[in-house]
């Protein structure tokens, strides 16, 4: 336990459990966590693999045998942010298991904007009963920015629940059922025929303070809530929270769902908690479990030992 | 308008908005809702068509001429309750538009309960940022219980975002990717494999207070959550809400979502208003336009006025 660790935990939460999760995927390993390693003055030159979510700038360049930078989820934004960071292979976590967690919380988002559930739950806790007109999926255009395997799981569900779908990315994309749209030129026709825009975009220096006042005045006033819901399941720092505060003030737009913030945890003055239009949940919308995160990694590191190409490797120019 | 009207919309609510519907779908026919006629003292005798809901017992019987009654929506025991029912045809209202907005309800509270979505809501008014750990869609068992189209369509859209499915029906059915069971025989089965339980079922002599505490007992304690979900769509009269309240207090139900009640709508002084981890919505789910049913009621009208057997009616023994 307190040999020196070729696998290193810098994951910030809940590490029991994650470091469990990975001595059962790799067996025979050392895997510490990297406050056990300072704790027990336990030196960290042996450390080959890293899993990380947001090091310390520099903190990655200080070890010097390292391999391989695992992220813990699917952006790496919060890695490549480092100045130092080394010129090693950088694997974001990309499964089956975090991108079935993103359609639900994208599903459940979407849905209850359309059936107004936080209207019905204000009547709930009033015990008023009545029933407010909705209009059918079908009758909204959800416009996916961030066209990806997340997206097209995403454009999926909500197709099979009768929703329109587009999709935008910066490449050219494909998928079935879904009108795609490519690169900056065509962003304005894509925002022009979103009812309700959902982001899953990463967070790059394109896509920085991009969700802001313009862009929702570009968003279709055209469907049946006469204005557009943002949903951000991206990265908060593509959000301007200021624009946002006042276009559900001013009915720019008709509700949004944030998973994201520029600061998280979200700070406690931040007026967008108050709005009842406004569904906030705490960065969970894709944390995938544990045992998934290890067996991904555990799959990598034979690939890698093996001489094979990893999957989801990150081009760091492009920052995805 | 005030001629004698061949068909009448005896549908309780938004009557306006209705009729105007209707007259679209059925150009040159003449069209009155219940209360224009007896405000106007127009005759009833050329009556041929009437759409209801909750008719007056002996209502349907005073009509000399009625050919053909039609349900407001799915389920017919609001009509079959009549001791006075004449022996017409009597057909219900199933069309995508309703099965589309059925699936979107369903598919919404599952998910609310699978994400904790009330707990986050509830965090949310508190300002508090703090992650649950959720288990996976695919971790839960969905068992449909009234499995005819509307049950097929939820299981469709349940399966698409990773849930395991089962379904019951007092007669055998088959769906691709469902695990069905048929008859009574094979309920206690059925139960014991279901971590969240959807009602669609009519309500008839078998299902009266069929959703009793007996019946929460024999669900299963071995998913995620260690105790069932409840989520009822089909109708009130299958509850028993007493046991609902006891059994969401002493931890025997995890949660439930009620659209329909034993009264309608919900008195003011149930306790079920007050659970967090129920959620109301006030009859709601598959309320569908009234364009749609016009245009089902038109449909059905020209089918029997051509000597074709109309579709979706109802077996009055079976009361669906």
């Amino acid at each position: 336990m307190s040999s020196a660790p070729d696998i290193l935990l810098d994951i910030k939460w809940e590490l029991a459990g994650k470091r469990a999760a990975f001595e059962a995927a790799l067996p025979g390993r050392s895997v510490m966590t990297l406050p056990d390693a300072r704790a027990n003055g336990v030196s960290l030159d042996q450390v080959r693999y890293a899993v990380v979510w947001h090091p310390e700038d520099g903190f990655l360049a200080s070890l010097p045998n390292l391999n391989v930078i695992f992220s813990l989820g699917a952006g790496v934004d919060h890695v490549v942010r480092d100045p130092h960071l080394p010129d090693l292979p950088l694997v974001r976590f990309v499964d089956p298991d975090l991108t079935g967690r993103m359609v639900e919380w994208v599903v459940l988002q979407v849905l209850m904007h359309l059936r107004r559930q936080r209207v019905y739950d204000r009547q709930q806790r009033q015990k008023h009963w009545h029933e407010i007109s909705t209009p059918a999926a079908h009758e909204l255009r959800v416009g996916i920015m961030g066209f990806g395997t997340l997206g097209r799981a995403c454009a999926q569900a909500l197709l099979a629940l009768g929703f329109q779908v587009n999709g935008w990315a910066r490449s050219a994309k494909s998928c079935e059922g879904v009108k795609t749209f490519a690169g900056e030129g065509a962003s304005a026709a894509f925002l022009a025929e979103t009812d309700i825009l959902v982001s899953l975009l990463p967070l790059t220096a394109q896509t920085k303070g991009i969700l802001n006042r313009t862009l929702f005045e570009s968003l279709s006033r055209s469907g049946p809530f006469k204005a557009p819901v943002l949903i951000n399941a991206g990265r908060g720092g593509s959000q301007v929270e200021t624009d946002i505060d006042r276009a559900l003030q001013d009915g720019t737009l008709f509700g949004a769902s944030l998973d994201v913030f520029e600061t998280e945890p979200l700070p406690e003055n931040s007026p967008l908690w108050a709005h009842e239009n406004c569904i906030i949940t705490p960065h969970m919308a894709a944390v995938s479990n544990a045992q998934a995160l290890a067996n991904h990694v555990a799959v990598q590191i034979a690939k890698h030992e093996a001489g094979e190409t990893m999957d989801h490797l990150v081009d760091p120019q492009q920052g995805y």
